[in-house]
């Protein structure tokens, strides 16, 4: 395991932050994680048991989960997630069940960049 | 218009690094640009050329170009493209158009973070 990452993560840390006004439609969470080749299958395994909880919640419309193809790449793992609403986005990541979820032990050595996004331009 | 960014940004920089096999089904492009809130007009007419020249070339599926509902995000606008194959999106990122269009002065203050990824898990 990576001992390069000794700061507590937290699940505010997990969390995008919101902007100045609450978008009025869909929106887009676009989460980049740090993962080291070797440590792809733990990865994986954590992920897997956080995506299980999130697609569950109310407003949860899809995900596609990308892994990079060159292994240089700064984050190897990228999630793009759809939901309804920033308010069913927002309530997702406010529960205990999450906070507890994305603040297990294993999860410390992948940080992550969590940020949303409303979509501008759609073609295809 | 920023200054902060002085070195030249080349056509390779503009490029997805290729990983050490090509990928075998579609791949999927995640672009992020830096670009400051005051800048956004600048930035999408930039984009709208360059991605008109990307849509007209074989094996584009699609795109979304996502802007970040905060504005502290560190890369605010962020395209996601599919295309059929690395081939066909090695082929779109070969020619003299492409070099022409991506070292256009303007683009010089929009640094990017391009990345190419196949998906993992596909869900909704």
């Amino acid at each position: 395991m990576s001992d390069q990452h000794t700061t507590e993560i937290t699940a505010e840390d997990r969390t995008a932050p919101a902007g100045a006004a609450e978008a009025a439609g869909p929106v887009t969470l676009i989460n980049s994680f740090h993962v080291a080749p070797d440590r792809d299958q733990a990865f994986r395994e954590l992920w897997g048991i956080t995506s299980t909880y999130f697609i569950a919640r109310p407003g949860f419309v899809s995900l596609r989960l990308h892994r990079a193809v060159n292994d240089d790449t700064a984050y190897r793992w990228v999630n793009v997630a759809v939901w309804e609403s920033e308010a069913a986005f927002r309530a997702a990541h406010g529960t205990a069940e999450f906070r507890a979820l994305v603040t297990a032990p294993g999860w410390a050595e992948f940080p992550s960049l969590p940020a949303l996004f409303e979509v501008d331009t759609a073609i295809g």
